[in-house]
C-alpha cells in the first residue's frame, strides 16, 4: 500500500489517501468501499463536501464485511467555516461523527482560517458559501468575529473529549501557522494545502518540516479539479497532465503523468489525497511510491515549474476579498 | 506640507513623513529638528531603530523654541519584537516615551508579528537580533511562544491608559490582518508594510481600503535601503532609481526619479516615509503630492513593475525561516 508516516502526537497516518472532494453521493459509498478494498486507509472527507453519509455507509459495509477494523482505518473531517465559534466546533463534529456512524475521527481541520456566520443546521446543511436567505439574494457571505485562537480552543477541547484524535489546519499561511503553534496546547499534526508543481511553496514546506507538521497535499494535479469548476485561470492553463516537463518525465519511467505528479510530492514527504472514480486509476495512485523514484534532477526541473498559482483563493469567493493568501 | 488623513479612531495623519531607521545618532536630533522646520509633522521611529533619545532631541528643541506644539506632531513608534509577552509591552513603551522625553505617542506598533525571547533592558538595549549571549555565540534567535493576541491585547491596554493614542500593526500578511480584526477591541489604524513597485501587494492594499486600515509604506524606493546592508539580493536588481519606466516617467514630468516612486504610493493613498539627509530632498519628499500627478496609464505602467519581490523578509534573518511572509 502507501507508506505509513507517524505524526507529531504518535498516531499513525498513510501517507497516500482518498479525497472525498466532489465524489457525488450516489456512488459515494460504493467508492469508498472498493477504495478500501484495494488497500485504501485514509479517507480526506469534510462537512462541506456533502457526502459524509455515505462516507459512513462505505466504511460500514468494509467494516461489516471484516475487511478492515475501525482501528485500521484513519478517517478525517473538517470543521466548515460558519462553525467557527467554540460551541459551533462541538455541533459540527457531533453532526459529522454522526453522519459519518463513528465515535471518533482521526484528525479533524479547521477547513478554513474564515469564520462565516454561523447558519443553523436546521436551515441548511451542510451550508457552503450560503450565510442566510438575505445574504444569499444579495449574493454576499456573511462573517462573523471569531478569532482562530478560539476555534482552535475548541478543537483542542474535542481532543479532550476524545471526539477527535488530532487536530488538524488546512489553508493556514506561514503567519498564521507560526502563530498557532505559539498559542496552541495541542500541537497541529498536519496542515493541508493546495500543492503542485505550480505552487511549490518552499518555505511553507520547509518551515513545516521543521516543526513537525505533516503536510497534505490538495489538488496535486493543478488546475485539473477547478476545470470542472469552470474556474478560468485553470481553463487557461497547461494542464499539468500535459506539461512537457512531466510528459518527459513521465515517459522516462514509463508511468503516466498523474503518477509523476503524486510521486513528486511523497518523495518530499508530503502526503496526498488524490481522488478518482476509476478503479485502475485508484490501484496506481496508491502505489505511487513504488511505482517510480525521481532522480534529484527531476525533482528539480519539475520544482523550477513553480509559478506561485493558486487555484482555491478565497480572496474570490463571490468577491468577497477574504486575504488569507494576500 | 502634505495631505491629512483620517484614520479610523478619527485622528488625523500626515501622509508624508520622515522615516528614522538609520538615521545615525550623531546627525539625528538635528535632523529632526531640522525637519520640523522644514515642515515634517509625522516621525517614524521605532525600538529597534536605537535613536529615540536623538528624536526626542530634535522634538524637544523645536518645541522649546516654540516651531511647534506637541499636538501639532504625529510621533510613531514601536514595540520591538523581544518585548511580545504582555509585561514587556508596557516596559517597552515606558521606555520609549522616556526616551522620546514625551508622555505619549500618537501611534505605536506591533514591528514584526514575531516575538523574540525577552531580553531585560539592562543586558543589551535595543536588543536587536540578540537573545541572549549564548544563543549570539550560536548565531541564533531565541524564540517565546507569545500569540499575537496577547500582544494585541496590552497594546489595548496601552491606549486605554492614554500612553498612545493608537495601535498599528506592521509587517502582518493578509490572513493575519483579518485575524486582527475579529480579536480587535480597538481596531488598528494602520499598516506598515514593505511597498513599492517590485512588491505592490494589490490584495493587501484592496483589503486594508476596503477595511479602513490605513497603509503605510516602507522601503518606498525598494533596492536603495537594502543595498547599504549587503543585501546581495538588493545589489543584484535593478535600482528603481535607474528603471527604465521610472526614468521615463520623471522626465515627463520633470521631476526625479524618487518623487515619481512616491507620488505613485501617495496618489494611492498609501501614507510614506522617505528618508533623506539632504535637505533639498527632504523638501523634495514632502511636497511630492503637488510636484506631480501620475496619470491612469502611467500609475498602470509602474504597477506592471510588481515581481513581488520583498527585501525585509525574516525568513532569512540569521537563517532563522521566520515564515510571516510564506
Amino acid at each position: 500500500m502507501s507508506s505509513i508516516v507517524t505524526l507529531n502526537n504518535g498516531l499513525k497516518m498513510p501517507l497516500v489517501g482518498l479525497g472525498c472532494w466532489k465524489i457525488p453521493n450516489a456512488v459515494c459509498a460504493d467508492q469508498v468501499y472498493n477504495a478500501i478494498k484495494l488497500g485504501y486507509r485514509l479517507f480526506d472527507g469534510a462537512t462541506d463536501y456533502g457526502n459524509e453519509v455515505e462516507v459512513g455507509q462505505g466504511i460500514k459495509r468494509a467494516i461489516d464485511e471484516k475487511i478492515v477494523t475501525r482501528a485500521d482505518l484513519f478517517i478525517v473531517s473538517k470543521l466548515w467555516n460558519s462553525f467557527h465559534r467554540p460551541d459551533h466546533v462541538k455541533e459540527n463534529i457531533t453532526r459529522n461523527l454522526k453522519d459519518l456512524g463513528l465515535d471518533y475521527v482521526d484528525l479533524y481541520y479547521i477547513h478554513f482560517p474564515i469564520a462565516f456566520k454561523h447558519v443553523p443546521m436546521t436551515e441548511k446543511y451542510p451550508p457552503g458559501f450560503y450565510s442566510g436567505a438575505e445574504a444569499q439574494a444579495k449574493g454576499v457571505i456573511l462573517t462573523e468575529k471569531v478569532p482562530l485562537i478560539d476555534t482552535y480552543r475548541a478543537m483542542e477541547s474535542l481532543v479532550d473529549e476524545g471526539l477527535i484524535k488530532s487536530i488538524g489546519i488546512s489553508n493556514y499561511n506561514g503567519g498564521l501557522v507560526q502563530d498557532c503553534l505559539n498559542y496552541a496546547r495541542i500541537k497541529p499534526v498536519c496542515l493541508q494545502v493546495e500543492h503542485h508543481p505550480y505552487l511549490t511553496q518552499r518555505n511553507l514546506m520547509d518551515y513545516c518540516k521543521l516543526h513537525q507538521i505533516q503536510v497534505v497535499a490538495y489538488s496535486s494535479f493543478g488546475p485539473q479539479s477547478y476545470v470542472e469548476l469552470q474556474s478560468e485561470l485553470a481553463i487557461e492553463t497547461v494542464p499539468l497532465f500535459e506539461h512537457a516537463t512531466i510528459k518527459k518525465i513521465a515517459a522516462a519511467h514509463g508511468v503516466s503523468t498523474s503518477q509523476v505528479l503524486l510521486r513528486w510530492a511523497t518523495q518530499q514527504g508530503i502526503a496526498i489525497i488524490p481522488k478518482s472514480s476509476k478503479q485502475e486509476r485508484l490501484v496506481e495512485n496508491l502505489t505511487v511510491e513504488k511505482a517510480l523514484t525521481l532522480t534529484a534532477e527531476e525533482l528539480k526541473e519539475i520544482n523550477a515549474l513553480n509559478i506561485n498559482l493558486r487555484f482555491n483563493n478565497p480572496w474570490d469567493w463571490m468577491g468577497m476579498k477574504f486575504p488569507i493568501f494576500a
